[in-house]
């Protein structure tokens, strides 16, 4: 805090002599701002802004994968108006780590707002890699760095620190501002033995506590959990139990891609049970080609096989490394699953090894695949191969206890994660109004002597279609609810304006309406319906095309209520002619 | 196996002289035929049908609730074809327990299928209660059972044995047949304490074990996990708990209507504790109200208020016991979490207990249910106050030593689980051969010699809209799906078909469709697309209505790809003039 007293007091000596004015800047200078624009309720959209005077630091630029819920969306991203608005501030985006939660929206905004992005190692890789697919290089300026370095950005200083998570490379940020430094843990575990890598930095944890931490930003993923989590490392041993018990059968492991160690302990324990590596799935093979390139994975010589060498060795020599282990449709296990994969598929006795726990949402998806693997006469383990990348609340404990922060702000989590990371605050003496339950979008003011929240912005997630371009609104998401629910019933009839009568039609469709009786017959009440309102409407009243179409759909849906208890979206379309 | 025999030597008996015929028809009465139309894939969707010479009875009619994939399909119940087509064999329908996976299709199917329903006491007052509300008790032929009591249907006998469920009134099915005793569980567990009513039948199920069982059809849902199920009963000492530990707030206990003795606990617990019951939400009521009537629960006087006196007593004194434990959108719950409930808003300190684990595909929903009630400043107690209805491998193995059948038929679970209750199975030293996997509509014959399937009928899920009338089919799904996916453009024109050119129109409209750029000119651009190939196609071509809807939908589709990396479902409709 050395700095910001040093900022207060120059402040003060250059606006000596006209002091209401001083007072009013001085204020205003001794305070940062720290806005979530997503990682608070949209989980996995994760971006934090950290503001001081004219400068704007943003921290990770996340994207969420859509629930079913959300028809045709494929992804969600932050909703980055506020940086629009303020894109001369816009110093630097510092990326935590190389999740998509964490850099999956980086080509969705960076033709709107640029900006240096700063990053460790792995996570510069795979963010080039997805800027390589959509050719957006060009644009990007990314800048590798390391831990204990710092960037300067206006009067905010950045630095990285280690700590440990479910992929390589992560980090929290150490983000000094003249009011006051600003943890943010980024997500993080503690790891004592990590499978790359070293253990997080705690000496530098405790270093940053002792000079002074205004507030804490932490993980609250797993803060309703009691106790530790369990170290990475520890997946390796499981493996190799179900390697040395199934040394008759083929084996198939599916994760995550992204976590690169768990992909590597698989690779070792094929390697010590001498099995070839097959790796499926795309983002499997780009990551851990990626992985491999800078050194993040050590892949013993000849280990790896294309899938088309596979029948080379018998099953008990193969080992194949797959994505689909959340159940996603398009993904190499369940194309497995469904039969569909061109060149694998399930023989009796494969072990099919999850190694990853169901994401909320996900349940059913996985269940499914796993039923299918079953009765193609696989046998399935389940849960006992993984261990979460985030900490519990024994570490959480630890990270409060070294940093000593004034502030505790629970983010990244669902509002009862954040809650019991609170709880945890409060378990340690901290008292409420020192803890931050705050929302998307609030623009909370701190300093040492208090925090508020002093107005918000607009922020919340932007749906993004199948087809990657188009932001989805609400009408629209309303609309393919609706025509889902009920399907839809289109009328047509052309109508001579002048002398009020039809001239052609009226022509009936439907698309996705449940019916009961006979189809034809009702298709052709309905076409009477309307005929007969088109005629009694233009024989008593003057034509008004809008009109018209009110008094068709309302006699159509009450006829077909009638009928059937149930209407689909009655959409009339009249043309004109003179 | 006495009766088997006694069969067996009469039919050799009667047939002494013409051996080869004999033979042959001796075969034909000596096997019972199983089919299952439900319950083994579909969860919840339970129907088993057993089948002897000119007799079937029928075990269960249940349905199966629609999850988020199926859009606008509200749920699911068997396809009865098979029935409908055999309706003269058709002797009883006997319902194992009262819940909707095993009533819930008894309205769907009376109009088609009509026979004598055999129930205990709570189930058939639900199954009324159902068929009130349908108007549909005048046909339905109710017939309360006891256990114990025996029904004659032709050659087959049916007995009910008690056992224990999440519902009162649970029982297994002892069915003779002259080729044996097909054993049917139902939904069941051990609970040496039940809350209401006895134990498990474990001397009646010993005595038929003794007397032989030729097959059990066995409950798979947690044949996954060890060991032996809770009793009902040590949740009323976590609600005593929960009560103890917060007599200065308002409780709401969410769980299901149909869990009569989880409501009767929490209803104790209340007047142990001096507080008001409120019961909320429609099933609520008209369950407990059935109930109470029946003597299945106890309340003790002036315990339940409605929820207008609520506001007579402060929030100590206050329980609400209420439906939406599953998050579902229209439940009371969920209704008080959307703020949306009219008697009901939550306050701060108020204590929200989940009493019941989300089924497979309702974790989303669940949880956001708790987060909105903790973001209202409830404190919300999940997973603490649930046991299963359902056996563990340890329950399961006691019912195989009593019963000793010959053959083991996993049912009720998804693939994975029917395989679990298989292991146990083959743990206990049954042969592969002894064990039934069979699926959904296999005609499975058996003796006391041997089974197999020995052919396959029309079986599945016939989706059932929120109107509650028709048969959704396949396609009509996939119409909503794709609307619902992408949207839809409608182009609407009137053409002179002889004189070859445009009368009126085009007129184009969209609903779902996402797209980006300026709308309005897109929607121009379109429709002159639409003019010009319809005036291009008029000109070189004779007319023909089919031909030109395919060129205006192929060019549409064309440009809107090219312009937007995406296409609505695109739907052309033509007028005609002469």
């Amino acid at each position: 805090m050395a700095e910001t007293k040093t900022a207060r007091r120059q402040s003060t000596k250059n606006s000596s002599g006209r002091k209401t004015r001083a007072k009013k800047k001085k204020e205003k200078i001794s305070k940062v701002r720290v806005i979530s624009l997503g990682g608070l309720d949209h989980i996995g959209m994760n971006m934090t802004l950290i503001e001081y005077e004219d400068s704007i630091i943003i921290v990770d630029c996340g994207m969420a994968f859509a629930d079913d819920t959300l028809l045709g969306i494929d992804l969600i991203i932050p909703d980055i108006t506020y940086l629009k608005q303020n894109k001369k501030k816009i110093k630097a985006l510092f990326v935590t780590h190389g999740h998509e939660d964490h850099i999956g929206a980086i080509p969705y905004i960076l033709n709107e707002v640029n900006m240096p992005i700063y990053a460790t190692g792995l996570s510069i890789a795979l963010i080039k890699k997805k800027l390589e697919e959509r050719k957006m290089t060009d644009i990007a300026k990314l800048n590798t760095i390391g831990y204990g370095e710092i960037i300067k950005c206006g009067k905010i200083k950045v630095e990285y620190v280690r700590t440990n998570h479910s992929i390589s490379d992560a980090a929290a940020l150490a983000i000094t501002t003249p009011a006051g430094v600003i943890f943010h843990t980024g997500d993080f575990k503690v790891d004592y033995t990590p499978v790359y890598g070293d253990a997080i930095d705690l000496w530098r944890f405790a270093e940053l506590g002792k000079a002074g931490v205004l507030a804490v930003l932490c993980d609250s993923t797993n803060a309703l959990r009691e106790g530790f989590t369990m170290s990475e490392k520890t997946v390796g041993e499981t493996f190799d139990n179900i390697f040395a018990e199934n040394s008759k059968h083929r084996l198939i492991i599916a994760t995550f891609a992204s976590n690169v160690d768990r992909v590597q302990q698989a690779i070792n324990s094929a390697h010590k049970y001498k099995r070839k590596v097959v790796l499926e799935g795309r983002s499997m093979l780009n990551i851990i080609e990626t992985a491999a390139e800078l050194g993040y994975i050590t892949v013993p010589k000849n280990t790896i096989i294309s899938v088309d060498e596979m029948n080379q060795y018998p099953d008990s020599r193969i080992v194949i490394i797959s994505t689909g282990s959340q159940g996603e449709p398009m993904a190499a296990l369940s194309r497995i699953a469904a039969n569909t994969h061109k060149k694998i598929s399930i023989k009796t006795g494969d072990v099919i090894v999850f190694s990853s726990h169901p994401i909320p949402g996900n349940e059913k998806a996985v269940t499914n695949v796993m039923n299918e693997l079953s009765r193609m006469g696989a046998d399935v383990i389940f849960q006992q191969t993984h261990v979460s990348g985030h900490a519990c609340q024994e570490e959480i404990k630890l990270i409060y206890a070294l940093l000593k922060p004034k502030y505790i702000f629970p983010i990244h989590g669902e509002y009862r994660h954040r809650q019991g990371n609170a709880a945890i605050a409060y378990a340690m003496g901290y008292k409420e109004k020192n803890v931050l339950m705050c929302d998307i979008g609030d623009i909370i003011e701190m300093d040492s002597k208090g925090w508020k929240v002093v107005d918000h912005v607009q922020a919340g997630g932007i749906y993004v279609d199948n087809s990657g371009v188009a932001d989805v609104g609400r009408t629209i998401l309303d609309d393919r609810k609706d025509l889902s629910e009920r399907g839809v019933l289109i009328i047509t009839a052309c109508i001579s304006k002048s002398g009020g009568y039809v001239v052609s039609g009226p022509e009936v469709f439907t698309r996705g309406w449940a019916y009961s009786g006979d189809s034809e017959k009702l298709i052709e009440d309905v076409k009477e319906i309307v005929y007969n309102s088109l005629e009694s409407y233009l024989q008593e009243n003057r034509y008004s095309r809008g009109k018209i179409k009110m008094v068709i759909a309302d006699a159509v849906r009450k006829f077909v209520r009638g009928r059937n208890n149930n209407a689909p979206m009655v959409l009339p379309f009249i043309l004109e002619t003179d």
